[in-house]
């Protein structure tokens, strides 16, 4: 790739020969190897996007999931180009991905992860990170340290909606906990529980993230070995399938737990009188904390790198989201910079 | 009806003379003027049943849930026959309709109404108080004071079940309520709410219905004429519909909570994304403490005669089940004693 014509980070070729690379989904996911840079809000900084993950909700808009038309991507790591905060600039980051008002009820009561008004990076009114450039508010970045690198920061965003978990349940005391689903966010999610010592199971279709629970001394069995028994305090439902809550809801004990993580595009129908009828707390669970993921990334108490399944490069990406598509393949990367 | 050839309470006719009158399901529901009296357990009691109540899953067991067959009815006041306590026989009863083993892991752990090994009074495995007799465990029957008429008796099942919800949740603060459906249990689920100082609001199709709830002092809309804003601290689905749920979604607020009464035999497509996304409390919710419905009906500060539409006699049954269910009837009422 070109390196392009910019003057402060910004591109001053005319819009058609712009040398902004992105993959972007309108009905079709297609790599545009000339896309127009992102629209400039206020406080706005401009990145200049390192690497990005491929997450399984940006699988779930292309089934259509949210109505997203534009750049995908949210999983990133990136070098501030400019930004109101100049003691930013220059400096590798990872950003949140919801773009808040600061204004409504939300907002004002402290949910700004909610924000009436918000749009959300490659998701809903806000271009991703599978580009070469993308814009955050200054507000939602975090300067990375050194000891969290590029491959480990995309990790970032996924691996703090696995801490959100331990802001919204107790596990003191819960006996039985299991992460069900063997994706990439469940090994995440089963790593976050295990480390507060809760005694942590992984129910899993892929013998080798089971192999990897293993690895983590974390016990880890084929969904096809266990028998739903109505006996489990806890049960996470990272299954990112409209069934893994029939099975959760097998799974989990009367007055039990549990937590929902998948979003999918399609419902199914579903019969919830058993969670009537046992009076389980079913717990939406989504973004989390920035600072503990990246806390817990430069100690190394979380294994990322593990998760790695490839690195591949931008122009590659709609090879790389199917390939991210496949059973049993893990995290997906696409470098961005050269 | 005959009094029957009773000795110490039990019909010494030959079974196809036995004089107990049923209402029962068997894949059509109908009265049976002569069906065999309710087997006995060890520890039961023998209860003549004096009045009973139609409730909403009566109308869902006719239409499959739970798969029961058998005698209906699980609300009732009754006279106790026989007893392996002395001191209750001759006495005035309503009794908790899960018949539980004290055994089992849930029961050891102070959860028996969700006993493994359960039966339910006309739900699960055991008659119901649609008959002249039912047997229940003495250990489930409360005696009733003299100020809870048999009127007000067969509502201390179904108000025990709106009292679960403070049980399960804290409405301190709280400052929006919904109660979801202005049917049979929203309007005692309203009334309990209401006493512990939540500002409630009800949401219902039957201008009849909402007029009671002007009668309590208990704010009350046409659910056509609100808009779902994503703003309610609290929901109480108690639609008893499957699309009860997704209007619960579309009022409550991110990080609020939905309280799930409804028991509906068929399941639909639900997409509960809008769950995960706005980090939503789901909790399902059952069967309530009997002493403080009790107390509530003795201190008269639940309404529940208001609610009662009709007395009809266990004869009248069928027609009975088929007046509950019509739109804007509240409480049908057997009389069972003469």
């Amino acid at each position: 790739m070109s390196q392009g014509a910019f003057e402060h980070g910004r591109c001053i070729l005319p819009d058609a020969h712009c040398p902004m690379r992105a993959l972007s989904y309108d009905n079709a996911l297609r790599f545009e190897p000339h896309h127009p840079e992102p629209p400039a809000g206020e406080g706005d900084s401009l990145l200049r996007v390192r690497m990005a993950g491929i997450c399984s909700t940006d699988q779930e808009i292309c089934r259509g999931y949210m109505g997203f038309r534009g750049v995908l991507g949210h999983e990133f790591v990136a070098t501030v180009e400019t930004s109101p905060k100049p003691e930013i600039v220059g400096k590798r980051v990872c950003g949140e991905i919801n773009v808040v008002c600061g204004k409504c009820d939300l907002c004002m009561a402290g949910l700004s992860t909610h924000c009436r008004n918000r749009s959300v990076m490659g998701i809903l009114n806000h271009g991703g990170a599978f580009a070469d450039f993308a814009r955050l508010p200054a507000s939602n970045l975090h300067v990375l340290p050194d000891t969290v690198d590029d491959d480990a920061a995309v990790f970032v965003e996924p691996l703090a909606a696995a801490f959100q978990i331990l802001k919204q349940i107790t596990l003191d005391g819960r006996k039985w906990v299991t992460v069900l689903g063997d994706g990439k966010l469940g090994l995440l999610v089963a790593q976050v529980l295990r480390n507060v010592g809760a005694p942590v199971r992984v129910i899993g279709r892929h013998a080798p993230k089971l192999a990897l629970c293993e690895k983590w001394s974390i016990r880890a069995r084929a969904v096809d070995e266990i028998a739903a028994r109505h006996d489990q305090d806890v049960v996470v439902d990272c299954t990112g399938s409209a069934a893994g809550l029939e099975l959760a809801m097998a799974m989990v004990r009367p007055r039990g737990t549990i937590v929902l993580k998948s979003t999918v595009a399609q419902g199914k129908p579903l019969n919830l009188a058993p969670l009537v009828i046992d009076e389980v707390t079913l717990l939406g669970s989504r973004c989390g904390p920035f600072r503990e993921a990246i806390r817990a990334l430069a100690s190394r108490e979380v294994d990322v790198l593990s998760l790695v399944h490839r690195r591949m490069k931008l122009e590659q990406g709609a090879e790389a989201m199917l390939l991210a598509s496949r059973p049993g393949v893990t995290k997906v990367l696409l470098s961005v910079a050269d």
